[in-house]
């Protein structure tokens, strides 16, 4: 079975994805089974839609491969910590565990709204913490 | 300037095609200096998708027609309370209004998490809430 590390590593790789087109650079993957069955990538300025979140994105995909508007078998694996909105969006797909990077101390849903996540959820954070907070700072930094 | 029960009447034709397809009928319109730039209604399982609700869809409608993430000059009609991912949603657009009709004491934004709307986002409830309401009633009830 292959670990957080490797999936993060795949999220990463779609977070640099957004880096290159200029968006806030955040990655989203979904596995079931071993089987990577979503993936998405912030989108937010490129699609000029405040909901193209990269978890958004992941979760739709998904959902259409699995042809289930439930992901109960899947984990999520994104850089940063989701926000209110794909907090409320993994609550409603039932997720089975969330495994997010770089903490969001300011709009992460784990301090706005702590219990949004369905009761069934696991939540991991801080795996490769370090590169997923490293990309993000490079990008606001280039912006400054 | 046409008032927010013409507005709402609107939303709730969008909410009785999510009830003839089977759906918890909720419809959304979103309206910007009197014209109708976005309108959904509920496709989570016609889609099975559970991010297809009704405001979500009209969001992504909305900042397409006018090429921008934000909607500050826009109020966004609603049949039901909105959930706490649409009501993140909402905080990403800042839209200006938000106008619902029924209200959602188990899964609405204002008793999970109050703060989540922008700060500039005004809310307005209760529009046509016996109309909004009856519809969802009936919709459960058949459901029994």
């Amino acid at each position: 079975m292959l670990d957080d590390e490797y999936y993060m590593g795949l999220a990463l790789r779609e977070a640099q994805k957004a880096y290159d087109n200029d968006e806030v650079p955040v990655g989203a993957i979904i596995v079931c089974e071993n089987k990577i069955i979503g993936k998405g990538y912030n989108q937010v300025e490129q699609l000029k839609d405040a909901t193209a979140h990269a978890e958004m994105i992941a979760i739709t995909a998904a959902s259409n491969y699995l042809g289930n508007k439930y992901l109960q078998n899947c984990t999520l694996y994104v850089t940063l910590e989701p926000c209110v909105m794909c907090g409320g969006a993994m609550h409603w797909t039932q997720v089975n565990r969330i495994v997010y990077g770089a903490s969001d101390p300011r709009g992460g849903f784990s301090k706005l709204t702590p219990s949004v996540l369905h009761p069934k959820t696991q939540v991991i954070c801080g795996i490769m913490e370090d590169d997923c907070a490293a990309m993000l700072k490079r990008f606001f930094q280039s912006k400054r």
